[in-house]
């Protein structure tokens, strides 16, 4: 198992990329190559006490790197060494089983797209986080790659959140729902009520658990496993549930700050917050799988510490490990639907 | 002052109605005319201590009631008499100055727009919730009653929201922000850009304070006094939130209940998290005002009790007393805009 880890991407980089890297190889059981730029990668090795570059390390040497103000869909063509770039052709030519990215989303999705390739047959990759619901998680697919949709994408979408519930978190029949703004089948715009039907024919035939539509509240409250949508919804469901936790958060701390008894109160419940805290904490979750893309590609958070690194690596080395992108070649014929 | 009350809608209906509409009517200085079965209405006048109907009260009996399984498009032609009907025609000709029902939003919404008309020149009539935010609270417009939407809806959403949120909220220059999957203009889908575009002129010709796109992470942190979105994405939003409300709910229940120690501790903070749970308690907030109808309507929360329905009427009352509708009227010309 070899992952690719693009050491200049995100806001910590390199040293925190490297110790993310070095931590997660060694726990994962990966090589890694690290792509960017030498001496600054060496640095960082140093930092972490490596005065050499380890066994099990590779370092792919890059002169420039894809900054957050890149024209995504240009940027590939302008630079044509950056440590994104290079590190997702190594992936496509098998230099390594999964890459993994703090960097700019946009890029990285369509660095993915026109450099590694979607799995032909697949319309659109998707973003797709595993969220965290009351009762445990939930994949979200789209939750940004895609803002208009048509009912093809989101029947494809249904299948590669199924697939990677199943191949890669190991659900046996997860409950594939289809976010809307009502449970009745009248509800949504064209869009969802296509996709509903379509949907439901699936689940006939026994392609999929289908449970039809779903309310964001109750796919927060652990309603499905795997929550379809388009990327803008899910994105809006996404950036929802992070503005409602930092709410929280702000108001909890003043809540225990209030007073000597609030802040002794504080220290008696600090491990169940702490937990609590731990499950909405990106950096513990790891990235996001672009999913549809025909190896895996893993964007980690941009403000990733080494820790989401770690935890990153593992995810790209499960995902690698899962044979998902074999079962979605093989059913690719389940989601191809006439227009 | 007069505000109409459907005493039949509503999953505690009718004594909790009546029993808020009675300290509603006391407590905002309000005539509250019933609408709904007189026999039912008496009886639970009688169990809050009135064996006549008391001054300032009225009923208008009717024999039906809308129920949650009726047809909003077509109950109102299938039945003539009900509560919520009768009342809406009672405002439409000015039997009173607010209409406040806790029954089917659908039907609500269809005979608000059937029955009491949208203003002249308003396309759409849009759902308007105050939410709860980081650092205060914002008008989220539209949250559910158009699913898909055009430009020419999203700007008028815009104005109506600004004008609720200065003559109702008592802002001065009201923040308004289009909700968006990135702070960027080129984010979103085209429904998203032409909007953008749009209030973008309105704001240098010196119409709004329109500041850009917002993500809904930052929406809810406060960024902005005015969402604006169509229905799917608001009610997305305004979902999530309810489910992540849910979710940090359970969790912190778990937690304090977990030995005696985080029980004492539960004890130190209960004035706190009663505070924050009452800013998300939807029977504290009310209700949701119907913008763009030629009269005042408010949707109370189905499962509304007394107290809700107390701060329904209160808000009922508020927007009577507004001048919104005439502002609206005044300024009808901004809000067309040409295909």
């Amino acid at each position: 198992m070899k992952i690719i880890l693009d050491a200049m991407g995100g806001d910590n980089a390199p040293l925190e990329i490297v110790k993310g890297g070095l931590a997660g190889g060694r726990r994962w059981g990966a090589d890694i190559v690290f792509t960017g730029d030498e001496s600054a990668i060496r640095e960082a090795l140093c930092a972490c006490g490596h005065g050499e570059v380890p066994a099990g390390v590779e370092i792919a040497a890059t002169s420039q790197t894809v900054d957050m103000c890149d024209d995504p869909a240009t940027v590939f063509r302008r630079k044509k060494d950056t440590s994104m770039g290079v590190g997702l052709t190594m992936l496509r030519e098998g230099g390594g089983d999964a890459f993994v990215s703090a960097g700019s989303t946009g890029a990285l999705l369509t660095g993915a797209t026109l450099i590694t390739k979607r799995i032909h047959g697949i319309r659109r990759a998707a973003m797709a986080p595993v969220i965290p619901t009351t009762t445990g998680q939930a994949v979200l697919i789209d939750c940004g790659a895609n803002a208009e949709c048509t009912p093809e994408y989101l029947v494809q979408f249904a299948y590669l959140g199924d697939f990677y519930a199943r191949q890669v978190l190991g659900l046996k029949s997860p409950r594939v729902g289809l976010l809307n703004i009502g449970a009745e089948d009248s509800k949504g715009t064209d869009l969802q009520k296509q996709t509903l039907a379509r949907l439901r024919e699936a689940a006939a035939a026994g392609h999929m658990n289908f449970i039809g539509n779903i309310e964001a509240k109750e796919a927060i409250k652990g309603g499905c496993d795997v929550i379809v949508t388009d990327g803008f919804s899910g994105n809006i469901l996404l950036k929802s549930m992070e503005g409602v936790g930092s709410f929280a958060g702000t108001a909890l701390k003043k809540m225990f700050k209030k007073n000597l008894l609030t802040k002794l109160a504080a220290l008696a419940v600090m491990p169940g917050l702490n937990e609590f805290k731990g499950r909405l904490d990106p950096n513990k979750v790891g990235g996001t799988a672009f999913i549809g893309i025909s190896k895996p590609v893993i964007k980690a958070h941009g403000a990733s510490n080494a820790e989401a690194i770690e935890n990153a690596v593992g995810q790209a080395a499960a995902f690698a490990r899962s044979g998902l992108i074999e079962k979605i070649e093989e059913n690719i014929d389940l989601m191809k639907i006439e227009q």
